[in-house]
């Protein structure tokens, strides 16, 4: 009975993620737009964490975002008001939003507002700020500052009157195609910010704003092939909170780190999080940096694993092994191996060189207990010490545990049900 | 001894080919940059050809290029001025240039202008008019006359002046990237003409053109996945036309289809075409449309095989297979059989797939006749008549006696010499 149970869940929870539609509709502010967010509210990736316990790049972009609020005028005060208790602190994941890396989100930020057509609900995603020393890799300096004021001041409202002029962007149909040009949707998305560029362009064109800044958004997106994480990510949030909460269900429907911890949510098992120290990456080092400067794992681009992209996703991006490490036939392995532990094959996202499958989608805690294969995740390498920035890419795994406990958690549901 | 000697000179070749470097100069006008180009003249795909042999394709596409220059006013008048000997009939290829399809370049027609950085010679190309009813195709009706106007008198002069705020581009690293993205340069376009737009349209809107114009440039290349096939071409025969005239190789360096005959010439023997009947392509029909409309193979597009992407980088285009037919899996295969045709494997074309392996490089016409194993070639198929256009797309060979009376007249070439 509790399997057959168990098993029309799932299932269901898959048609949740087959039939979601992520569209953009429109950038905004995120205190005016994100749920619950306030002047004095800083969203982190992954589970809850407090200040103490966060990691250097987790800090170092707290600190970063209180600068750039104004909260604080340098380095030292943002730390004391970090620590004060004036600050509060809560994970994306709580406010139908995600960040890559650090995922720090304040109220004055620009973010992406997406919506999942099919069910209604939304998901936020701030603007990805490109590579180098950047925030959400930790750094706060007045480089990253400066930065981030443009976005806010320039990249953000072009790309908003754009979008205005545009419409909904369907952003399925867009993430399929970049699957099929070796994108993952994670660490490689060079094809997605094509794509976005180049049906965005006409419309930025035609904005009221002037050409020197139109000219400085192109450029902006182009010189950064991560630019459509910051859209991948949230078309995975809003698939996954659409599934969330299906009674009897054993997929998992968040998968997040704060740097510290990683967290995993499961959709019958609702909001609670089971979470384990974070692993450290394997991967390659930019010149200079080596595994002893590293952070471990941390961030909520595992979102796009969880929905079945990125590392599950790796056989239609064999070139990312340049990036993260390995051999094109260990990226085909990775895939292949996702199989095992997922309830099904994605409709929408194809691999043509496995004869265009779909991509393994909805991770089963059952599965990845019995099997002993853990998801794949590839991402990104952050320095562990504030304010460095990213050092490397690699490919890590959740923390066993996460897993043991929400499967452990399930089965005492399970019995207080009285279904086994 | 005469093995040695085609050795150095095949090693030579590829040396030419390997070290090439296709940027794009800039956008010009036929008559005023294209060698030997008149007003009266009109080049075409493929070897020499009379008007009375041309295939209906391709005598739609000169009747539509003399209503275009004003040279008749209708259908019927331009049959007249095509047969009465007033027009000069040339191949692209003795120009330095390269068309897709019927590859009719008229005098008034804007082209792009690459350069062989390494080398100094250059290559001409017209800008690609998009799908449905064109030139290329054969297609004549005043929606086609039309949009060629348009190209003629706002895209072109709009990316001319774009290019030249931006300078000369890369085509090879361009080039490069597309092929790890899905591309073959040939048939898939795709990830080409995104890099393309993203690389341009922050210039494009630096241009002193009107924002409508730039809006309407930036949709027309968004419009068409094609886009960057007429910038692959080129890129593909000004590598090729450095590699000319080697004296003892037996590297093909020219091979196209004026829907006649199909040609192919050695780089060891020179400027003289081998031709025999063009085959039927076999592929994937548009609705309401079979092979019994389609006309025999026609395009110069072939140089893209010659220079090795193409159906020959089709191992890491997969997603191609949908358009042209067949499986993931043929078209790995076609990749891998190329290599026993292939003096090399290219440096700068390199397919994740295959381990990161160059494309298939340099056809010996040795090879060929010994193995029995004909170049792929991925294709368009126009309808047979004129007027109509494209019917659909697939694959096709050269004719094998192109083949071997090129190898013949090599083997004589050699007795003349005295080498064997």
């Amino acid at each position: 009975m509790i399997e057959q149970l168990i098993q029309k869940a799932n299932e269901q929870v898959l048609e949740i993620i087959q039939n979601t539609q992520p569209v953009i509709t429109g950038i905004g502010t995120a205190l005016d737009v994100v749920p619950g967010m306030t002047k004095t509210t800083i969203l982190h990736a992954g589970p809850p964490i407090k200040w103490e316990n966060m990691s250097g790049p987790l800090k170092g972009a707290v600190m970063g975002a209180l600068i750039y609020e104004g909260l604080a005028a340098n380095a030292e005060e943002a730390e004391k008001l970090a620590a004060s208790g004036e600050i509060k602190f809560d994970p994306c994941h709580h406010h139908n939003a995600v960040g890559p890396m650090a995922g720090v989100t304040s109220a004055t930020m620009p973010v992406w507002i997406l919506e999942n057509k099919s069910y209604g609900n939304k998901a936020y995603c701030t603007l990805n700020e490109g590579l180098g020393k950047v925030l959400r890799y930790g750094a706060y300096s007045s480089e990253v500052i400066d930065r981030l004021k443009w976005m806010e001041n320039t990249l953000a409202p072009v790309l908003k009157e754009a979008l205005e002029l545009h419409g909904p962007i369907d952003l399925k149909t867009m993430l399929a195609q970049a699957i099929q040009m070796g994108d993952e949707g994670h660490n490689r998305n060079k094809a997605g910010t094509s794509l976005l560029i180049r049906e965005l362009a006409p419309f930025i064109v035609k904005t009221s704003f002037h050409e020197d800044d139109k000219a400085a958004v192109l450029k902006f997106m182009h010189s950064n092939d991560h630019f459509f994480l910051n859209l991948t990510m949230p078309a995975c949030k809003c698939t996954l909170d659409a599934a969330m909460g299906v009674k009897y269900s054993t997929i998992v429907v968040t998968q997040a780190r704060n740097g510290t911890e990683f967290g995993i949510r499961v959709s019958g098992l609702g909001e609670r999080w089971f979470t384990a120290p974070c692993n450290a990456v394997k991967g390659l080092y930019f010149p200079g940096f080596t595994e002893k400067d590293a952070n471990p794992d941390i961030g909520d681009s595992v979102i796009t694993e969880t929905a079945g992209i990125g590392g599950f996703a790796m056989a239609g991006a064999p070139a990312i092994v340049q990036f993260v490490g390995g051999t094109p036939k260990d990226a085909v392995n990775y895939t292949t191996s996702m199989y095992e532990i997922t309830e099904g094959e994605n409709k929408s996202y194809v691999i043509p060189f496995l004869n265009f499958r779909g991509t393994p989608t909805g991770i089963d805690i059952r599965k990845v207990i019995e099997t002993g294969i853990l998801p794949i995740i590839n991402t990104g390498i952050a320095h562990k010490e504030a304010g460095v920035g990213q050092v490397g890419a690699g490919l890590v795994h959740p923390p066993q545990k996460c897993y043991e406990d929400a499967l452990e958690a399930f089965v005492q549901e399970m019995e207080k049900e009285g279904v086994i």
